[in-house]
């Protein structure tokens, strides 16, 4: 699957094949979806600029269109499980969203912390959930985000465990990536974020935290949904977390500093 | 005037001071404004957000509020000079904007260059325009930005002469703060970005180019008044180039990587 080209996975996915994305496409930026009525739009922009870290908006769609960009493909048929919601209720779950999109949705795209998952194993930093063939662990945290007109919420947050002489390092090479979440928002924890059980993510699955390692968390750009259920639009069209929009951009497009990233002199 | 806080500040500015704010209370944040009709703003989030090197978004100002997170003072007052526009066209310089200000205008703060010049000087890479007395020279491009809505435009950039032998070093140290325009866009030839003389700019004061230097450009928060001009927007308040809002945030809270930035372990 790593060696896939987008295209190809997103085809597997139009065909109905259902899976995690995590590993998917090397090379290749995953982004989270989160399709809201034009009404909201400007309300979810300014809610994901207050909150750059869970929300690092990678692009936004023209209304009425399926694709752009970054995106070669239809954000209505090319993710392999969709969310929808109904005044902040879950009413499906479902590998085409045709049937539910209106003309009037807005299409945000945003960034997905599998992005900078090569760049950590590269840097010898493990990523248990890969590692152990599962879904990442996401929870609902008691931080809340920053609200913006009629959305607000608490902020998701993903997690890692990292083995404690390998936590500045991840924090180092994640910190380069911040439209895709960037540097953790907390380490050590999880009471502090109000997390009482780590074997209970509320997105994904638990994975094994072993001996000598650390919980490392970064923001999640699953924080939209858990907004929509808070604020009740009348619908929303997300993907099911951990099932992503692999998209024709670079992990490569999205990190920063400190080589040199221009050389046109 | 660099040891002043940024309320001392703000406070000459709002008595009728009106000084380029280049150099300005060391380690506090400059911001660009643009503030638009509500009617506008979506079209404004999202052109800024197509265009995050020209035109990245610090934060925005709630409708009929004039101070912020950031901002502990007045946005319409404490800016030393203002630049108003009436269907694009420039229809007062004045240092103080109440009197066209309009209960339907949305303020943009959007990054300034200014906040990395602290850190090009730390790194031993000189900034010739602080070193000159002058404003930044700025120009006009012939890059295009990515339009949004009723909002296109050129980009604009601001330029500084770098010796050759750092030009590495100040794409190193630029890029660590993608809030604030990050790497240049352009390292080299002004031809490329459609200068035709460098001794002309656009807005600001022409600076020293010395023997062995080489023209490093990065994009400019003036990017959105160039916007207003072409769009024509009944209604635009910015701030004369080079004339910044000194906010209250920190330059170091808009760096990212290497080191790390979380210790909450």
């Amino acid at each position: 699957m790593q060696n896939l080209t987008p295209a190809e996975a997103r085809e597997r996915f139009r065909a109905g094949l259902v899976t995690p994305t995590a590993g998917w496409c090397a090379g290749f930026t995953q982004a989270n979806l989160i399709a809201l009525p034009r009404d909201l739009a400007w309300d979810f922009l300014l809610f994901a600029q207050r909150n750059p870290q869970p929300c690092p908006v990678l692009d936004v769609l023209e209304p009425g269109e399926f694709g752009g960009p970054i995106l070669d493909g239809d954000v209505r048929t090319d993710i392999p499980l969709y969310r929808i919601y109904h005044d902040g209720v879950q009413v499906a779950e479902t590998p085409d969203a045709r049937e539910f999109w209106r003309d009037d949705l807005v299409a945000f795209l945003v960034g997905c912390s599998f992005t900078f998952e090569r760049a950590l194993l590269a840097a010898g930093v493990p990523v248990r959930h890969v590692e152990e063939g599962r879904n990442v662990p996401m929870y609902r945290t008691s931080r809340r985000c920053r609200g913006a007109g009629a959305l607000g919420g608490p902020m998701v947050v993903s997690m890692r465990p990292v083995p404690e002489h390998l936590v500045d390092t991840a924090i180092a090479v994640t910190a380069r990536y911040p439209s895709v979440h960037g540097a953790p928002v907390h380490v050590g924890d999880p009471g502090e974020l109000g997390i009482a059980d780590l074997a209970a993510p509320d997105y994904g699955d638990a994975v094994t935290v072993r001996e000598g390692e650390v919980p490392v968390f970064w923001g999640c750009g699953v924080t939209p949904q858990a907004a929509v259920v808070e604020s009740r639009p009348s619908l929303a069209i997300a993907h099911a977390p951990g099932h992503m929009l692999i998209t024709d951009a670079h992990d490569a497009d999205y990190l920063v500093g400190p080589e040199p990233l221009v050389g046109a002199n």
